[in-house]
């Protein structure tokens, strides 16, 4: 009946920004040539400036679960403690990941919707003091709920344990001090806040990390860290790298950069906080309420709705892709996504077709009361950052 | 300080459709092949199956001004009377055309807002049996105003003037019966209802107008439509074509013909309508609302307010690129359109837009009081469907 444009509202493929998208025709170009080895230099320079950190940024032709095996077949052996950090489905695959090298986990599980908290982790370092590594979502992209890795990387940096952190919707979403934060290892993916197809997986390895790949004996060939960096400053990747997504990554860099990484969180965040209000205002619940991330919101189908109706329901209507709970939350939840390429007019419409949703589904909601919240913090955030611009002692430049 | 995506919402260049976009991408082909001339055949095929006529349908590489040259140069002779209808820019680009070629012009002309009534047309063919030409625009895209074309093509048709109709954002906006209301000749462009860039124009030719065609003795070189109606024939262009064009042009009419040209049309008439409920609800003012075409709806600011803080704001606060309005209107209206690839999620979120701005400039809007109109609209029209999907004696597969 209606035009129904195809909109990406999900936590990964996020939608892409346009010049990244163009940039891939420009592929047809050699891996091994001059001309190609300083694009690849470039962007791998420029991931590490957006990252901010000293550590090495490598880059893997994979899928980010690909950067989580090479953090484990390069820096462990066979038995090694670890402690895994599990609030969610993928907490579930760190722990998968370890039990498949043959490491021993010990699992500290929180329910979906909550966290583990680092009182928890600091119990369980002191109990094993033989403990490896720690393992970590530093956002749990199948809840939307955010560990704080801050705390927990300074109680692992007092052992001889790394800190692995999973941070493929952690990245842009939210503040990652990689150095001061006793990251060891940090895993990010191209399909998050990096705005481009996914196909290509990061891993900022440190010296604590790369001193454990010392003495690990677990068998890796794809994923050589340790090659890998070696080709990296020759301006190298070892394998065939996928040479359209490094354009992508090289034109979606730039443009980090001239937003600057910190406005890429802070966008992120307020299109969370925003969507927390809204969708309260139209009577739902959170699903995690108390540790709310800011790479995806999950929010409750109201009692006696499966929302995979409401995730239909976005398509048909629609053509907007929104994401289902996953795991055992099938049904339950829904997730609205704001890693990466969005923006409030994103928000706008989504919001207003969730209350036409509802409303269409037997749910009274007034048309527009939760567009009006999103739009109220839009311009309270606005005018916060204006008086702030103004006011003395603030920095005029920042 | 937040991402804003780039959305235009102008009425022409309109939004690409995506796979149409992606097609350009093959335009590494030449015009002179057999699988060139398929894929050109096709298209003009598919054009002249979405406009629902018998008439000859052609193409050029040129904006929509091009053909409206080659409908002046080719038809008509140096003295020629013609009545030009005007009722904003792009009438009075009829008249400059015609004056150009040395046309005896009587310009019939409406304030910006109003429209050229069938009466006035009527007299003038009265006063001047001699008449050979009727020019309109079936949408006045500098004021959203449409003209009765129906009822001034049956009048011309009584006589032996050609009726010349610029349906440039009137394809795919309003109904256009081509054949059965007179319309001798009728324009068009790609970057309006058919979803691409700039750079084609078409022009459909009917047997009246053919007729005019041989007695007519102006010059013309490239804009030469019995040539051009023969190399159609013949799956070609005269001139080199706008391959990439051509391509997308192709995508496009698909997907135009998968949701066919009624539901385009609708898709627009429903826009429009859902746009004037906001924008009085919202306290403004419509520009033309005796005569509402469904291309653009023309707003006025409010008073004290120039229309271009409007149209700076949508740009530097969302990335929206509205249209001001066109020569004396210019600060006066700004306009949101419709034709083309636009969904209801587009008008959602600029409603919401619209809102922010007028509140950030002391006008006191309730936010969320647009958008919810535009919600309750696009309920009500998906309730009437369904209501007369189930409705006895209304066809099922219709």
């Amino acid at each position: 009946m209606h035009i129904k444009k195809q909109r990406l509202l999900t936590p990964g493929p996020t939608p892409i920004y346009p010049p990244a998208l163009h940039a891939m025709m420009a592929s047809d170009v050699h891996h091994r040539t001059e001309d190609f080895r300083n694009i690849y230099k470039a962007a791998l320079a420029d991931l590490k400036e957006v990252l901010a950190t000293s550590h090495d940024v490598l880059c893997f032709a994979a899928s980010g679960t690909g950067t989580m095996d090479a953090a484990v077949s390069n820096l462990f052996s066979r038995g090694d403690k670890v402690i895994v950090c599990s609030a969610g489905k993928f907490g579930e695959r760190w722990a998968e990941i370890a039990k498949a090298y043959g490491l021993e986990v010990t699992l500290l599980s929180a329910e979906y919707g909550q966290v583990v908290t680092p009182d928890r982790v600091e119990a369980a370092l002191k109990a094993e003091p033989a403990t490896r590594g720690v393992f970590i979502q530093a956002s749990e992209t199948s809840t939307g709920a955010q560990h704080d890795v801050r705390t927990i990387g300074a109680m692992v940096a007092k052992t001889d344990a790394i800190f692995v952190v999973d941070a493929i919707t952690g990245m842009g979403t939210m503040p990652l001090d990689i150095d001061n934060w006793g990251l060891d290892v940090v895993i990010g993916g191209s399909q998050k806040a990096f705005m481009i197809p996914p196909g290509l997986a990061f891993i900022a390895v440190g010296p604590k990390a790369w001193k454990h790949a010392e003495s690990a004996n677990l068998p890796h060939y794809y994923f050589n860290l340790k090659k890998e960096k070696k080709s990296a400053d020759a301006g190298e990747s070892s394998w065939t790298p996928a040479t359209s997504l490094i354009l992508a990554l090289g034109e979606a860099l730039k443009y980090i950069k001239k937003l600057g990484m910190p406005q890429v969180i802070e966008n992120a965040q307020q299109l969370a906080a925003a969507t927390r209000l809204a969708a309260v205002a139209v009577g739902l619940e959170l699903f995690a309420p108390d540790s709310p991330g800011s790479a995806v919101t999950a929010i409750k189908a109201p009692a006696g709705m499966d929302s995979g109706v409401i995730v239909k329901e976005f398509r048909t209507r629609f053509g907007s892709i929104v994401t289902n709970g996953q795991g055992s939350m099938k049904g339950k939840i829904f997730r609205l996504a704001h890693v990466g390429y969005f923006d409030f007019a994103d928000l706008f419409s989504i919001v207003a077709e969730l209350e036409i949703i509802l409303n269409a589904n037997g749910r009274k909601v007034t048309l527009g009361s939760g567009v009006a919240m999103a739009q109220k913090f839009y311009m309270d955030a606005v005018a916060a950052k204006a008086a702030a611009a103004v006011t003395p002692g603030a920095t005029a430049t920042a």
